[in-house]
């Protein structure tokens, strides 16, 4: 049972837009989701959009825990969660492949999640993993041409790799390994622990603007704060407010206003719980690590090269440290370019 | 106008006890102390402690915004902030120089500090120097062999040496530069808003316990965690609890019991106002860096190292990162005997 895909139009400026098309649906999977943690989630509804050449392979985009099924968006740049990669033209490029994505579970979009103050199960990497090939099954798309999955899109990307060799030919995965690393399971506990805090005196807001303001820290590198933040502090309402931290509070007003406490409470915890089996990924993957990413330590992204099967490692040096997925386009194109090289 | 010092005698096994001798105070400083910010502190008072071999040369040791003047104590261990570094035969040898501690101004000691909902002026670290120096008048010590300071106290450390170059010998800085780095700010910043917020609803030791989670995340280094917290996340109140998250929270809660919320967003802000001019810094300094802190970034201590007219650097390698003060007593050692080389 699904409900009906609605088809939206691309227009505009870009030449292939005779060829490309949009759709979309919010899609109720059959049956019970069996999750990895215990428990269950029956009848679950996941939100997905697809666009790009009509009739080309299909390439799933998975991001971080606020990423959703918009991955881009000709017509509304701002409205797509990852506009600087990909598109018509991008380094991924809509005009060669079709783009799947899909809202999480667990998140803030048209996917099933919590509701405010409501009780959610503990979800894994792997339950987002059987909830895509579910959805790969309604769509009918037999195998994917590839998935490029960023931060935790990565980890879900590995996650169904290992359990659906047979639907998948590529991965690409950028700043995700196949755990996360103490020191970011430190950083985000204490995120979901303000944001507890807050929630439990009615304060949900404040809460999410204090871990957004944490998190945002870690997914930036040190050198991008020096060069940016230098500036001596101002006194805002009689207290030293320092540059950073006016960015970082301004950054997590903003988030507070969109995303919803409870999901970030599932999402981030889905993190710390992914723990998948390198060894048993039969699918060749390129492994895209940051040098300055502070939340995946290059160390981690190695080791995961070296246990994959099948994998190439590439190392870019990025400012933007964990958010390189989000700023390097440029550095990502050649990256890009192996989807496309593979015969199908 | 002073408190009278009360006298303890140390005993124990300790061959040296016999000519060891502790002396502490709480001094009313005369007049008031201009502020560097703005505003004063009218006679303000400042706790302080001299323990070693009678008539030896005296050695400042100040330490982190939670450390005090107890620096170290051989009939209560636990009780001394730098017991691993102090005292009889240690690095900081007691037996060889008398070691002053003192109590900050704003903290949560013997000092001059904000009071539970009162407001307290900004600090700067030049304030802390002005105080000590107001104390080594009143103890008649015209000049100091050395100061010792890491983290907070290496920055109060410099602002002395930059104002009152006349009345310190050698300096030994330990993790601190001559201003915080924007990073650390943003760390910082987060867990003041996270008091902040925590304080305006009555749950002053809640935000404690949080601010204090996330600052021992900062203290250390990854790697440290990754060999520490690799074991898998525990139910806990039908809820995963991970290791790394248990040992912050346990650090948090016991740090909450016994450091006032004020105090801690007094001295937090006041390292992030913290900005000496280096090159003004007459004094010979030992400066101690740490590969692996994440606070104090290697490049900002050799950037010090380099700015000071008379600076020789020591690097070191700990898993303790910004905490390798408190631990690496064995790689402290060799620094600490230049203290004693330098002649009078």
């Amino acid at each position: 049972m699904s409900l009906a895909p609605q088809h939206e139009n691309l227009t505009g400026a870009d030449p292939d837009a005779a060829s490309a098309e949009v759709a979309a649906g919010v899609v109720q999977l059959p049956g019970r989701l069996a999750l990895h943690h215990g428990g269950s989630l029956d009848h679950p509804t996941l939100g997905w959009r697809l666009a790009g050449r009509a009739g080309a392979p299909v390439v799933v985009a998975l991001g971080g825990i606020s990423a959703h099924r918009r991955v881009f968006d000709p017509e509304q740049p701002r409205a797509g969660w990852w506009s600087g990669i990909a598109g018509p033209g991008r380094a991924l490029d809509s005009s060669r492949v079709r783009v799947l994505g899909i809202d999480w579970l667990g998140g803030s979009g048209e996917s099933t999640g919590p509701t405010a103050g409501g009780v959610f199960p503990s979800l894994s990497s792997y339950d987002q993993a059987d909830a895509l090939c579910q959805l790969l099954d309604h769509l009918e798309i037999a195998r994917l041409r590839a998935i490029v999955g960023a931060s935790y899109g990565g980890m879900v990307a590995l996650a169904f790799a290992e359990r659906y060799a047979d639907r998948v030919q590529q991965l690409l995965v950028i700043s995700a390994a196949d755990r996360a690393h103490p020191m970011a399971t430190a950083w985000r506990s204490v995120q979901r622990r303000m944001v507890r805090f807050a929630l439990s005196g009615g304060h949900a807001s404040d809460g999410m603007e204090l871990a957004r303001a944490l998190a945002m820290a870690t997914y930036r590198s040190p050198d991008e704060f020096a060069a940016r933040f230098a500036q001596p502090p101002r006194q805002l309402d009689g207290r030293f407010v320092f540059p950073v931290e006016e960015y970082l509070f301004a950054r997590g007003r903003d988030y507070a206003a969109r995303y919803r406490a409870e999901s970030f409470l599932c999402l981030s915890e889905s993190i710390d719980l992914h723990a998948i089996d390198a060894g048993r990924v039969a699918t060749p993957t390129v492994v895209v690590a940051v040098r300055e990413d502070q939340l995946v330590p290059i160390g981690d992204m190695r080791a995961l090269a070296a246990r994959l099967p099948h994998a190439r490692l590439h190392e870019i040096t990025s400012l933007h440290g964990h958010d390189a997925f989000l700023k390097e386009g440029t550095a990502l194109q050649p990256v890009f370019e192996l989807l496309y090289g593979v015969p199908e």
